[in-house]
């Protein structure tokens, strides 16, 4: 299953997951002004990032609005991003977070986990309910296809909705994660975990804590490194023997050439010792609490 | 503001929303054998829908999914879709159901409400919190833009989490409804409603009467009628003197043929009269009401 391919993963590269959250304006000019079209300039520039991250980085995650916002020349980018991840054997994560019931969800399955914009994972929003997840289940079982569903995330609106308690005192994300690692069960790779994630911030270490304890089968994506507050100690808390989960960072990589003075000419070296730093980091911490 | 817009074409036109989930198996064989392109089966299939329906739908609502599904192709067809049915002055609902924070919010805004996917409501889904919804505000303020953010959806896992009742027995729609009616009162419209309009699922008659109530200022997207098993009666009761809302019917109108002998030739027409059916039926029930 494509969760054993990326628990592989992690073992071999790390947590690290690059997000190619790509805007024209975090392209260097010198090598934006090499390329005439939208597409070419997203493009390549992408092309760039993944040829200096693969071997230290164990995924991709392809965030798809930023592709939506320039239209069709930007879907193609992001089309040719895939087909060029997919190409060289890395794991995609399409964080599309569709969440749809019925004959829509299985056009969405359709359209992310088949042809031009085909990906491994997709990342879900479960707020229409279980209906909305169950579609996906027949890609998961016979096309190596898995997901990341939101589960409880770490910007400030969290607390409006995801951290609602019922008269039990269960939060709306401990339901949601109790639902994901139940249908899970269904999905279950060799390497202990389902093909069914779930999407869990890092910047809240008490609930990060209670929720790996309680949701045994599931491997996490965890954003929020860098640019959003979390660090390598706050993800290593979601992690299980060093291994459950990957940790995602967008803006950190594909914009650490910011931090080098003239970094812009050599803008994919420095997002790979960015991307090298961010593994030591979160394989030191996450040895630690082994 | 375009809830004005919406409203007065609710005047004018009745509750109907066309809703264009078109897949490639609802055309006509003889029709779609026209075209040789997927983008020009599908824009030239919703082209005749839109000619035949406009003066009777206040509005069009476009799920992306279906397009999605066809790669590139189906998203040129979207594309084309949109382009046409501004061109005619329609109002355009963008079912995307999109639900992101921070600077990806502010690209899906981006992507569906300017350029080549310009829409002018948006659906989005708010489980990640409300600052997956205020990223949207500048348009609605500036941009004679609007959103229907999910409140109830009719669809069996509403229960899962939708209905999920806090200490004090809210429901999580409740307090979904409750922050989008405060948010909305900065972007209030003439007609007294405002640009952030619910959707509200049509088959629980009892929520219905309870949520018109309490959401006062929002507009609902009612979909479910038809296909989804709520009928003009139910949608009526999510209405507030004959408007506040609008009506979606995908299949049920752009499959309308298959219920007459040799329908498929004048699929338009029979489109048409399905929509003129269902105007009048939700009409008539919402006066009954009034």
């Amino acid at each position: 299953m494509i969760i054993d391919k990326l628990y592989k993963a992690v073992e071999e590269k790390g947590h690290v997951c690059v997000g190619l959250d790509t805007d024209l304006d975090y392209i260097p000019k010198q090598f934006s002004d090499k390329f005439n079209s939208i597409e070419d300039k997203l493009f390549n520039f992408n092309k760039e990032i993944i040829d200096a991250t693969e071997d230290v980085a164990s995924c991709f995650k392809v965030q798809i609005a930023y592709y939506e916002s320039y239209g069709i020349q930007g879907l193609l980018a992001y089309k040719r991003t895939l087909e060029y991840l997919r190409e060289k054997n890395n794991i995609i994560i399409a964080d599309v977070k569709r969440g749809d019931i019925a004959k829509t969800a299985e056009m969405y399955a359709k359209a992310h986990f088949t042809g031009e914009f085909e990906s491994d994972f997709m990342t879900i929003n479960p707020y229409m309910g279980m209906d909305s997840i169950e579609p996906f289940m027949p890609y998961l079982k016979n096309n190596e296809k898995g997901l990341f569903v939101l589960v409880r995330t770490s910007n400030k609106g969290a607390s409006d909705f995801e951290t609602i308690q019922n008269k039990e005192g269960k939060f709306v994300h401990d339901i949601v994660g109790e639902k994901i690692e139940s249908l899970g069960k269904d999905a279950m790779g060799e390497c202990g975990y389902s093909a069914i994630g779930g999407v869990i911030g890092c910047t809240e270490a008490e609930d990060g804590i209670r929720i790996r304890k309680e949701l045994k089968n599931t491997f996490f994506l965890i954003p929020g490194y860098g640019a959003q507050g979390g660090g390598a100690k706050e993800a290593a808390i979601y992690l299980k023997d060093g291994n459950g989960g990957v940790v995602n960072s967008s803006r950190g990589i594909l914009l650490a050439y910011k931090k080098v003075e003239n970094g812009e000419e050599n803008f994919a070296l420095h997002a790979r010792n960015e991307a090298i730093e961010m593994r030591d980091a979160i394989r030191k911490c996450s040895k630690e609490r082994i």
